[in-house]
């Protein structure tokens, strides 16, 4: 990664200041069980690697990092908060949140904000990037990871996910399994890579089961409910509509059970349906919901870790993360019904 | 407010260092378009009255306030962060989310989390507060904001909260005016002032329409999908069981459909529902569902305003606000079944 190029590593501190990593890290993180000339050494260390941001302000770490999502109309995303600030709360640090859509115009935008207080460290969530923005953290020595990203302009930025692939391919094997042939899906927006790895998995199983993709079963939408309602409609209005549907997000799924519903059809007695998530609302559905369960919390977690592994100097494994996904059934899938 | 008592009000300061209001406050808040001079002058007139607490560090604000919320398990909590988020965001505050729990023994705890990042106030959301973890607040001149409290140790505390037991009473005479007579209500704890408030709407509107209250008929759950489903199964076991069904809250609502599903129930030809919140998920429910509006965003802006306020040195019109809630009609309320 290019943060690590740039900066030396705690290791190499540690090094030449003949202490332990570990208390290079205390001096960072502006613990007071350092004896003072050895934090002088280091801090002199830091200082002359160009570790400390100019005024070196971050001779102490705020303690602070900015989580900031793109949109807060899932309630996805407060799954993610919930393992950043689980994660963050074990290691002191206070999570600054920050909502920003994608017209949003609201000054000061989100690369500007760390700046503001002095923030150690971004996670973005399911947010475009420019390689202007990029820079601007760079140039504030702001450590970034990115969940889910819509963009990617640099292959070298550490990046959270989930398998959205092998979640596909399991959800339509389930429905394969259960007798399905006809199996229509909805996916997110095409251009977001996390969408398109899920309708590939859909074709993937199709076409191991020896099923010709039928282009009309495959539709575009945006994660959410009314979007899903209609491209449903649609499907269940077909002249041979499909027996099962697998939609992009629980949301979507929301919205295929209204359709059905308003079609006069039961899940799953008429039609099966299968979500992607695994909100906690899943449970609370009627009938419960047949899901692909990503672990956002974990997620959430993980890119906390990533970050503070970043600040810390440490050098990642790998810069980018798949956590896996796993099919949870309930009550919304069943055998398709007979002619 | 004590807060008040305790502090001059900036006008008073204003007064004294012969400038305007908004020049303390842009002092306060450590913007640069104020004369040296002026900034001197003032900064010693709010050090020598106390406002800036000890070594001066609040001379400049932090920039930062704390969002603390019991549990983030609704999707409740979200909807009133998006409000807290969408204020602090125009006035260039960054809001630090902390979650809670009440059998959380985490450390550090939240009452110490605004010393830790020099935090400039608190908004907590329905938890309860000990005596002594205010004193902790107002020895660290931290301002306080509650929303929806479920104990007041002391009234003098600013708090937001909605209409409640107009929202219980225009939701059952919704029912009411549909035609229902039996009508149940599953409410929240009996400890929490918003629950009991909602409930006695309840029984409110009955006792206009001259109905007699049925013991039977009123539980008490946790706000919860789990506890609401099963409620509802043993009032529709009843020998007379309800025609309707007022739940507490829009996830307990979703209990509800649950119990109607598995009864063979349709919702609402055989039971009419009516939730309490108005969360997104209600449009995407399967009916939409009924329910009485609460505005958890507006609640939100609310309490960050009011935080600012008090920030600011201003005198608080009245320290308890409450926002008005509203009947949304859906599809999950009809006309009870004919019998």
């Amino acid at each position: 990664m290019s943060e690590q190029n740039s900066r030396p590593t705690l290791a190499l501190i540690a090094e030449e200041a003949g202490v332990s990593q570990a208390t290079v890290s205390k001096v960072l993180n502006g613990r007071t069980d350092v004896a003072p000339a050895t934090r002088e050494r280091v801090e002199g260390l830091l200082k002359s690697h160009n570790y400390l941001a100019p005024g070196g302000r971050r001779a102490r770490r705020s303690g602070l990092i900015d989580l900031v999502i793109n949109g807060l109309d899932s309630p996805w995303a407060i799954e993610i908060l919930r393992g950043v600030e689980s994660e963050c709360a074990e290691r002191g640090v206070g999570a600054v949140i920050s909502l920003v859509r994608d017209e949003d115009a609201r000054p000061p935008s989100w690369t500007s904000l760390p700046a503001l207080h002095h923030s150690d460290g971004v996670i973005l969530v399911t947010s475009r990037m420019t390689h202007k923005q990029r820079e601007q953290l760079e140039r504030a020595g702001v450590a970034l990871v990115v969940i889910d990203p819509v963009n990617l302009p640099d292959t070298d930025i550490a990046s959270v996910g989930a398998t959205n692939w092998a979640g596909g391919l399991a959800a339509t094997e389930h429905l394969l399994a259960l007798g399905h042939r006809r199996i229509a899906v909805i996916g997110g927006p095409r251009e977001m890579l996390c969408s398109q790895a899920r309708i590939d998995g859909y074709r993937a199983a199709l076409e191991r089961a020896g099923i010709e993709i039928d282009r009309r079963l495959i539709r575009y939408g945006d994660f959410r409910h009314e979007g899903a309602f209609r491209q449903s409609q649609d499907l269940l209005d077909l002249d041979d509509p499909p027996t099962a549907i697998f939609a992009g997000s629980d949301q979507q799924a929301m919205g295929t059970y209204e359709a059905a519903r308003q079609a006069g059809l039961r899940v799953p007695q008429d039609l099966s349906v299968v979500g992607f998530d695994d909100l906690p609302m899943c449970e609370w559905l009627s009938p419960p919901l047949t899901t692909v369960r990503q672990p956002l919390e974990e997620m959430g977690r993980t890119a906390a870790r990533t970050l503070f592994q970043l600040l810390d100097g440490q050098t990642l494994v790998s810069t980018r993360v798949e956590l896996a996904t796993e099919l949870r059934i309930r009550h919304s899938t069943a055998a398709p019904p007979r002619d």
